[in-house]
């Protein structure tokens, strides 16, 4: 039998492969909000010993796949691919983060699901055999997240109630064949979906319906109820998009998350830090994810969770042509070693 | 045994999965050029139907991930991923073209190496089980290019004699598990390389060196001589990153490839079309391998290629901040059916 299967529309790896080790970094904001204590390591300012905002995202994300590296007991030439992508036009981010390093580099694009996405092809390339080890990582940068999608930063626009903080931060995780840790059972890769939204100050409610979608899909090929898992964590929906996203579950799939679902854009920054609807950007979910759920992964406290990763497929230009947009959500089965679906 | 293995740096799939059937679209510019007869769609114009570049790209796409469907007599829900990136900021043809169908999306990132990139991820998943079908495209168009990386249209600024001509175009191809077609044996993923030009009119010169890192790197691992292959096709170095790499290839690793050496950034265009050093853009490897390469396959006029895809990771911000173009080269082996390594 093959220990790589598909069931409808989710891929099941049945020898599954593990988080060896993971790491968040962030910046000033991020320290202060819930999860500040738990990030890996945190620069001074938002420039992170760089001159450009671009060069100090990939910085980031060079350090986050670093200490992964070496929380993992692991150098550069141990890990076999690197999958990584980020928010920032033709994935600077990643690809300069990956020069200074050698590592195989295959780019992926997700938007905010980048971290569910390269996650879910690290499992399945550790898995078949492909790579003994991968790095799946990526990162988000605020200031230039502001200047690539929206105003200049100096303008000082005010921003729409229903807006998300885009996230300074960056996450990776070393994925294995074998070992322990965290294991990842399952992935499911998500199909694009548009409802028409065309408001780029309310992501949450554009990437709502691929969240619906991606979670029902994967709760229903795998014949699984929101009650038995510990934690649906999607990221980032924001505050105005968890609320569709629950709303829309019990309509249109008769599927009630309340009680197990959280999202990463509602777990990063608290009501103080005037962040609006919530965070949001890939490194959001990379480090809530990194910093916070992995370790209750590790520590015991969580057993099973989905993690779906939402994100937005806008560009800078794509909202001035008129166009909504779409979005797409990719989600991976975590389970702590010993626990199994 | 384990069917899939790594070889070194390369990745060995010993049940190769095969391209069922492909597709290369193109504009009036390609159907000039030496390879315009065998494109198999055609557009009218830049615009294609649509009231902006970037749409029109996407219209292209998604046409020629249509008919390579249509050329394998399969329909959309028939495919369980479609591996897809591109050049526009935030991929955003691959998005919006995926958009349009019911079939789960992997967005990649590799710029102009995204042909070779999808095809090796396709190749991987099908092999291992992932997926029983896959989808591998890519896409790209002067306009929107010339606007996003260089300078508006209008201003018809004057192209260095290095510089490079952006391909009107697109190719997708259906990678299956079982079936009949050319098989895909071995995939290398390459790390980012950069030897520090920072000339973004000369992509070539940029690209040679991960060029020659990962085409010496793959005949290492496999034990191959340039002399055991038909053809060794990179794309798009164009005439100048062509002469480097083989300068490179012989002085570096001692490897001689000038006999058996194409380059698709050489063969799309030709003298007259005054596109300078060659074409160049995702478009161009996808529409040259996918209407000419895989069909001389098919004919039995080529048995083994490896085709490495090269990509110049820069974006439109990256040189103006003084940073150097780092990037990377993607390759898979492609056998005619009942060929073998």
């Amino acid at each position: 039998m093959s220990t790589i299967e598909r069931t409808g529309r989710t891929i099941r790896l049945r020898e599954p492969p593990v988080l060896l080790a993971e790491a968040a970094v962030g910046s000033q904001k991020e320290r202060q909000g819930p999860l500040g204590k738990w990030l890996h390591f945190v620069f001074e300012d938002a420039f992170a010993g760089t001159k450009t905002w671009e060069a100090a995202e990939s910085a980031m994300h060079q350090k986050a796949v670093q200490l992964a590296l070496e929380r993992a007991g692991l150098r550069e030439t141990d890990v076999d691919v690197a999958l990584a992508g980020d928010l920032l036009n033709q994935c600077m981010s990643s690809s300069f983060a990956l020069r200074q390093m050698q590592i195989p580099f295959a780019g992926m694009f997700g938007a905010c699901s980048t971290m569910a996405l390269t996650l879910g092809m690290a499992a399945i390339l550790t898995a078949c055999g492909a790579a003994e080890r991968a790095i799946a990582s990526t990162s988000s940068h605020f200031c230039a997240a502001e200047k690539q999608f929206r105003m200049p930063l100096e303008y000082g626009g005010q921003r729409a109630p229903t807006a998300q903080w885009t996230a300074t931060a960056a996450g990776a995780a070393v994925v294995a064949r074998k070992g322990d840790g965290p294991r990842i059972e399952a992935v499911h890769f998500g199909t694009v979906t548009d409802y028409g939204v065309k408001d780029s100050a309310n992501m949450g409610a554009a990437m709502a319906p691929s969240a619906c979608r991606t979670i029902a899909d994967f709760l229903e090929d795998l014949r699984l109820k929101p009650a038995q898992m510990d934690l649906i964590l999607t990221g980032d929906l924001g505050a105005v998009g968890s609320d569709l996203l629950q709303n829309l579950l019990r309509r249109e799939r008769d599927t009630e998350i309340r009680a197990v679902h959280q999202d990463c854009g509602c777990l990063l920054y608290d009501d103080t830090q005037d962040v609006h609807a919530g965070a949001s950007g890939c490194g959001c979910s990379a480090a809530v994810l990194c910093a916070h759920i992995l370790r209750r992964m590790r520590e015991g406290s969580l057993r099973r969770v989905l993690f779906a990763g939402t994100g937005a497929l806008l560009s800078g230009v794509s909202p001035l042509q008129g166009e909504s947009i779409p979005s797409v959500t990719h989600a991976v089965l975590l389970t702590a070693q010993g626990g199994t679906v």
